[in-house]
């Protein structure tokens, strides 16, 4: 573990699921030693130690990694609530309980996203006026170096109206937080822009929102990656499939350019490596990797989702917004904007 | 005009709001004209004939156009309902009019979607057995010449799970038309692929869905640009975001690739003017210019949409659309989709 940073601010602990994701236990472990040898923090692993000893030099954790030992595993396609019921010494509920109980400041799961957030409500409970939580995920606006919140990407389908309130108000909160925007502008994802369009929740939730400081009025799902607002509000459902939606279309348009470019014999071909770097290098910041996970906003602890294909990079990055969301007091913060007004 | 295909079919006749659309009356009439020289086609051109004569060759129409006088014009900001309802000598109104009359065979609007779908539902009315419409949108897969249908992208908000049942039939219908696929799959657009994924319309939905032909269960957002199913249905809400989250993906990234193709200095930049016209021809399947233009699916009459900011050749394109929709009796065929099972 590096030096803390600082004089005797206390080192933020991180319990990470070492189980969870498309890559487990590989490149989650990986990514777990190295932030706790790269970031100011100390790991609290979770898994079966038999498994996780296959991956640690030596066969046991480096300094600033301690093990949480869970002897169950939550498959990516088990039933979410199920598997939080019936696996109750399962590596994701171990890190939710490793926060409930103080022995964590906050958690990331790269896992099962449904019982990552699950095992987050079930075990941390939620911040007080916060009826569900939230997936705040970061949308990088390609080329500027800025980003938007979309929220919620896929915790709660069906909302309430007044949940998107809550949200809107936690959103501002995150972008203050961890984009440093002063006073953050909110748009209502909908199917046109001008006001009166949507359906039933979006009509009665654009109602409510006007009491929200920044709100923009609607957006449309052209502008999630234009930076139109910091912040854009939605229900579960839709979040979920416009967040995929960009996913595909930026997959798919990636793969059609490299084509392009590395199509055998045409007058560019000596360049194409070149080419090839630097189109990939303009376009990293747009991998979900480097954008540094999601936050499930509402529960009453620090929990980050990093996405089901993570690499080690992806873990680093979560476990540096964890610890951010520590050291800035996120929880505390959050609570207190949806205290207040604005 | 050009000869008409085959001995004696019937030239089939297509209404053109000429006034729709963001560079309306200059591209559409451009478009329009194009359309009836060069396909087997005559041209209703709806709007005011003093404008028109200012955008026609000697003030007159070419043979093969026939003006058909309308005084108002429905703005793109205009409430549809509202702007239907009182501008009764709209162009799109007189559009509709005319298929309803038996005048013309089909329609074209590029202008306020909203209101050239209630011009349309409220003149030409529903195919029985369909409670709602649906704009069905051809979505390219990249580098396969492929296409998926998605519906409904706009029409209808907040439907209920029966209508979607009702779409699905009405796609696979329009996948065999326009596409020629036999036995076309059909996906819900849901927050996951596992079955019981999503929201309650979904959960209702994907029950009914079972009786449809060809139903291959929950697609996700980034399965609309893979061609994963030939159709994908969804509530109008939710199809018009994802809809627009991809067009804003693919004018973001591409921003993103011409600007290192255009580096000044860069390696390759002496070859960047020949890279950057074969990436554009890659694209060009994927722009909505070329896809053809969106068909209102459910109304008893043929009415393609073309984008907001249709140039010439997307009308050109959307005319030829509505006229293989009258040869091919879309209309009769819908109906029979839905009468039938399957």
């Amino acid at each position: 573990m590096s030096e803390a940073a600082g004089a005797a601010a206390p080192v933020p602990v991180v319990a990470v699921d070492a189980m969870g994701g498309d890559r487990a236990p590989a490149e989650i472990v990986a990514g777990a030693l190295a932030a706790a040898d790269r970031l100011d923090v100390e790991i609290l692993l979770a898994g079966p130690p038999d498994v996780l000893a296959r991956h640690l030099p030596g066969g046991r954790p480096p300094a600033g990694v301690t093990l949480l030992p869970a002897a169950e595993v939550v498959a990516m396609d088990d039933e979410p609530a199920a598997a939080i019921r019936t696996k109750k010494d399962a590596s994701v509920v171990r890190c939710a309980e490793a926060v409930r109980d103080g022995r964590a400041d906050a958690m990331v799961g790269a896992g099962n996203t449904g019982a990552t957030m699950a095992a987050a409500l079930l075990r941390m409970g939620r911040i007080r006026g916060v009826q569900r939580p939230a997936i705040a995920v970061p949308l990088p606006v390609p080329g500027t170096g800025r980003t938007t919140l979309l929220l919620d990407a896929g915790a709660t389908v069906d909302p309430e109206p007044e949940w998107l309130v809550q949200w809107a108000r936690l959103g501002r909160e995150l972008a203050r937080l961890r984009f440093g925007i002063a006073e953050p502008t909110v748009g209502l994802l909908s199917n046109g822009e001008e006001p009166g369009k949507g359906d039933e929740l979006r009509k009665r939730a654009a109602a409510l929102l006007g009491e929200v400081k920044g709100f923009a009025g609607n957006v449309e799902g052209r502008d999630l990656l234009r930076g139109t607002t910091d912040v854009v509000v939605t229900d579960g459902f839709t979040g979920n499939v416009a967040l995929k939606a960009l996913e595909g279309a930026l997959a798919g348009l990636a793969g059609l350019v490299l084509g392009v470019v590395g199509e055998p014999g045409a007058p560019w071909a000596a360049h194409a490596a070149a080419l090839q770097s630097a189109l990939l290098a303009a376009a990293a910041p747009l991998l979900p990797d480097n954008t540094g996970g999601a936050v499930l906003a509402g529960v009453d602890g620090v929990c980050v989702i990093s996405h089901g294909s993570s690499t080690a990079e992806a873990i680093v990055n979560a476990v540096r917004v964890a610890r951010d969301g520590v050291t800035a007091r996120t929880v505390e913060r959050l609570a207190e904007a949806v205290r207040g007004a604005g």
